[in-house]
């Protein structure tokens, strides 16, 4: 099952058997205030360079999201996607939970976007799966319904069928549903990593759809966030994942979701991963840490000690 | 299924619903000329260095190999372990193809050692299953057998299932049998590490055994070795593995581990997680990378930007 999205001129294919879909995340005022005020007075010059460095950093699509408290919602999302598609050109996550701003952002993206989110609740279904069939969209189905999110991967499961299963009661293909698993921070709710490991095999097995997480929440409130972050998205690739929603300007969330990619044999003779590693560990650069581990294994192999 | 393990006076356990056992994998002189100099001659400073090293950084076990080209590998490996067993207190896994070092090691170990390890073939079967018997201790098997090492997993799985059935016939407790699922070098095998998955996830849920994985030969040839080793454990982690002979002395590797058993609710309240996080990043120290992300967090916080 293969989710096609498409930017004004480039496709962008979410599936299995293929390498990790990364969509950028940092275009989201959520807890960054600078941003928000920003966006808010019109001055979208963070957004464009949140753009640049993340597609340069590797990201496939970039979410978009202008949730700022007692502001226009709809107008500045519908502006922040116009910038950010005639900055760079990668399919749109759509991201609101308002419905009016998902409209606004509709009638202006570019080419087949995502639509971030809807949940399986019966009233948001029914205002945003029409939508979604209208524009012809993907959309991101997160299992979380009237209940709240549950702790139970068999809950968890049984909304995300809900949602997949009203989708297509709207006519929407199957391939264009994805089903974010959701995570809970694992500081918090012990175990709950796992639990969505084991709601997006399920949903992998079971339903055929794709699965996006996104994955900052898993983090939250605890030290060496990257880390964390990278380490579950691999964790993740390893139980079917497909997409996520994450910041890849970070080395270490890139560099362990090129890692999965090698591991899952998703990356073809190592090509992008070599590549990467030739960028991150320059021969020769002064200083930084990679360049030290560089030379102590350079030590080391002299020594004939390198395994 | 519980796979105890002692030394002297400590027991570790292997099983599901618990942190990764870590058995360090650094006392082995394939491809070490330094350390296979040295063993020889009979200097076993460097063993006795490693094995504090690789205690200090986390290893539950250590895995003990003396295979040097033209040496006694039974003497240098039973001197080896009681070089290590006199150095520190943590169950050994005793590491050899020759059968007489087996013997050498089990007749000096202390405690319930682990022999690592026998194939499938019939004829190593028939040889080394008895003396675990004899001795009381636990085994690996790893599976691949006459024909070699298969591509597919169910061939592999099969292998796993016949060494399992022949320690049963031996009167060996399903317990006290370890499965390593093997893995190929991903760089010279497309998807060799999502072979190994399956396989690993197979042999918990239909042998019911725990598994055990030496991680670096999956890295062989390619750049990166240390984030490599260490995002495959934890999507290894994410598939079931109890165990791992690894290098836990590399903070990638380490990291990744112990990320992996935050995720999968192992480590209680993530207090194994902070308390190294805080040692890697120590409030203050200068200069590492550690400290110059947590100046730049403290900046961005300051900010509002995080996320």
């Amino acid at each position: 099952m293969e989710t096609v999205l498409e930017s004004k001129t480039k496709t962008v294919i979410i599936g299995p058997d293929r390498p990790l879909v990364i969509i950028g995340e940092r275009i989201n005022p959520t807890g960054r205030k600078q941003l928000a005020a920003e966006m808010a007075a019109g001055n979208y010059e963070r957004v464009r360079a949140d753009a640049i460095a993340q597609v340069e950093a590797g990201a496939h699509m970039l979410d978009v999201n202008a949730g700022i408290p007692m502001a226009d919602e709809p107008a500045i999302l519908a502006e922040a996607i116009e910038i950010v598609q005639s900055t760079v050109d990668v399919p749109i996550s759509i991201d609101s939970s308002v419905v009016a701003a998902l409209e606004a952002g509709l009638a202006v993206v570019e080419g087949k976007p995502v639509v971030n989110s809807v949940t399986g609740e019966e009233e948001r279904l029914e205002r945003v799966l029409p939508l979604i069939k209208k524009h012809g969209a993907a959309v991101i189905g997160i299992s979380n319904d009237e209940t709240g999110i549950s702790h139970d991967p068999d809950e968890r499961f049984a909304v995300a069928k809900k949602i997949v299963d009203a989708a297509l009661d709207h006519g929407i293909p199957r391939a264009d549903v994805l089903i974010d698993p959701l995570v809970l921070p694992a500081g918090a709710v012990p175990g709950a990593g796992w639990t969505t490991m084991q709601v997006t095999r399920r949903v992998r097995e079971e339903l055929g759809v794709n699965t996006v997480c996104g994955a900052s929440n898993v983090s939250f409130g605890l030290p060496g966030r990257v880390v964390l972050n990278g380490t579950f998205l691999a964790m993740m690739v390893a139980n079917g994942l497909t997409a996520a929603i994450t910041n890849p300007v970070e080395p270490e969330i890139k560099g362990a979701i090129m890692a999965a990619d090698v591991f899952m044999g998703y990356d073809e003779n190592c090509v992008a991963w070599i590549t990467a590693t030739r960028v991150l560990e320059p021969e020769g650069a002064a200083g930084g840490r990679a360049s030290r581990r560089r030379r102590r294994e350079k030590r080391r192999s002299r020594r004939g000690e390198l395994d």
